[in-house]
């Protein structure tokens, strides 16, 4: 797994939420999964497929942190995980993915994007399934928390 | 939506337990997916890519019905889901994509398959979040419920 794989996505990340939800995420130290668990309570998951690399990405937000990003995007707050948070977390997953597609395009390294996934339940885990090391990212805002994982087959 | 798109689908699920784990799957009646919830415990995701089309497909089992695959597949039957259940089922997901995906490129349908991602959680929901409709394919078992769904952008 290279750096050069993740930090496109870690910007695209930190931008969405800066620039859509008003939302200062900061970056916590990245960790090599040994457990496989990304808590939280609401992920986006998109698989990508190049014809060199394939793997899958995946956001997990607390409730908090996905009710508050409505919020700030949106101008409502439902008092629990609905079908339009759900939708908001695949359109961020969507966004990020995108966005970090555009950068590895330009450093050579193409890849298609699926369609997203959205997954709810309280504290539900996320457990991606590539030979090479996981690793996840926590980030930490003023609403709650994160986590993104990036897996790739190289 | 095609049937065409469907069906190498549910022909790989049913083979692959009746041949991995002796368990026969009956098919019960496809639904149109209004409310986006496929009830269970475990899922295997993977994202499909394809020049022409791309989505995402999961399987969702009952706790009880992938214990009792684990079981007779594998000799040993955990108490609860743990990482090599989540691992099964990961393993199952790329052998019925993998089925369809063959299937599928004779028809002329060719598609790139994403590596798995397996989410585990009591009663958690997993949403596709595609333009087209959204199909769910429930099974039943000796053992317990799953619920196939496969849904294509186009």
């Amino acid at each position: 797994m290279n750096v050069q794989f993740i930090n496109p996505f870690i910007i695209a990340l930190v931008n969405v939420l800066k620039t859509m939800a008003q939302t200062e995420l900061k970056p916590g130290k990245p960790q090599k999964k040994s457990d496989p668990k990304a808590f939280g309570d609401v992920s986006g998951l998109i698989g990508m497929v190049g014809t060199d690399l394939k793997g899958s990405l995946s956001i997990t937000f607390d409730e908090s942190l996905a009710l508050e990003i409505m919020h700030r995007m949106l101008g409502e707050k439902p008092d629990k995980i609905n079908e339009e948070v759900a939708d908001m977390v695949g359109e961020i997953a969507n966004m990020v993915c995108g966005g970090a597609k555009m950068t590895l395009s330009e450093q050579g390294y193409d890849f298609g994007m699926a369609t997203p996934v959205v997954v709810t339940g309280k504290n539900h885990t996320i457990n991606h399934q590539v030979d090479g090391p996981r690793m996840i990212l926590p980030f930490i805002s003023d609403a709650g928390k994160a986590y993104l994982e990036i897996c790739f087959d190289k």
